[in-house]
């Protein structure tokens, strides 16, 4: 009844080809982990993962945890996103769990924590944003 | 004496070989100008501008108004952005313009105005970020 | 045919009968300067104007913005908003400029810039805010 | 050995002889819980109760966690608070809990959540702030 991984996935692939390296680990109806896969592609000078790569995966996850709250709605947008930086992210795969704290009829809100995934207790940085849904 | 846009290249090139598509138009003591040339890799579903694509380009051109007010410094770190979408954007070359009102001894902030190239006068986004210096 | 800031102070002392100390100077169809008289009930330990008495200022420029530009409407409120602290505030009358940068049927967005009224150059504080139209 | 709320208390009478209304309810070494007593001092049009007088309980709280971190430390000053109203606030004390995800040697960050006392699954904002820390 409710979403799985699986079905983000095969929604990832046919709408954004483009995006590789994010994936869906967990989605409920009111949270989403999902992870980036360590690629060199994604860095800046020191070998760090580079800020907009920390906050794609930040805006993915909420969008996954958008699609856990009301089903997987292509057109819900970011309206805004807030993302502190907190300690330098390097070697590892990155990961973003979302958290809804208010679903309302127009807008959701959530939080994001982000790390490395050997270092949950790390985090590297933190985010909360709101996706605004489509009107009907 | 101070920076230009080529210099700012000619650093893109050999640091951040990965992160194509995005160019300084301008720099100057306190702002920098930047373009993201259109390109269906940063695009999501409706044809839309992605939200980390705009995030990306609201980063590097307050990355480029940092390094004309305290030189080329790769190791300049945002420590915290926040960014609220306007308006779909779609369908042409995006812009940025950083403009920095507050250059601190750690910390320096500014404001990023984006826009579709041909509609300056219709923002897409609006962000506001820190650039934290690197300690000596 | 525009609105004065006159009508603003009489909508405030009938509404905002407790919310003394902060005047509007002048009112435009996208901008508003308020000032907070110095009073020592808005400081904070080592003399400096609290947080809280800025954020109040920050946000009342903001409403006085939005009358500016839908004339005046109780029933506007703050969606959001951020404040970033550049420097101690202190030993003077604090004011603030809200300019509205996009104007929405359901949202006005704007950003605020803070200072002491001797030190226009010097800006205390500088935020970033939503109001939220009512819905008729 | 750890901080209780008479102690904060204490500081808070002697240090903000004005700021009547908030106290400390609970203190831990990552956490504090604040309350607003419903006054009609801190309302707006509507019978609201208004965004400064919500800011000034979210900063307080993120003041007292950050006491229960690193000891009283009246000169710690906040950096930055961004704020989304969730709910229009009503009727009710208010209440806030600030959680410290992040304490770094020179700020500390953290989130907090504010209800009104009876419903506590209901909230009414969310904001992330920072703290600086006095250099010594």
């Amino acid at each position: 009844m409710s979403l799985n991984p699986e079905q983000i996935h095969e929604f990832m692939r046919t709408q954004f080809p483009n995006a590789t390296g994010i994936e869906c680990l967990e989605v409920g109806d009111q949270h989403a982990v999902a992870r980036w896969t360590y690629d060199s592609v994604g860095l800046r000078p020191g070998g760090l993962i580079s800020g907009p790569t920390i906050f794609a995966l930040a805006d993915t996850a909420l969008y996954f945890a958008v699609f856990g709250a009301i089903g997987i709605e292509p057109m819900a947008v970011t309206a805004d996103l807030s993302i502190t930086f907190l300690r330098p992210a390097r070697d590892g795969d990155l990961m973003a769990r979302a958290d809804l704290f208010h679903i309302g009829r127009a807008r959701i809100h959530g939080s994001i924590d982000l790390w490395i995934d050997e270092y949950p207790d790390r985090p590297v940085a933190r985010a909360t944003g709101t996706s605004a849904r489509p009107r009907n």
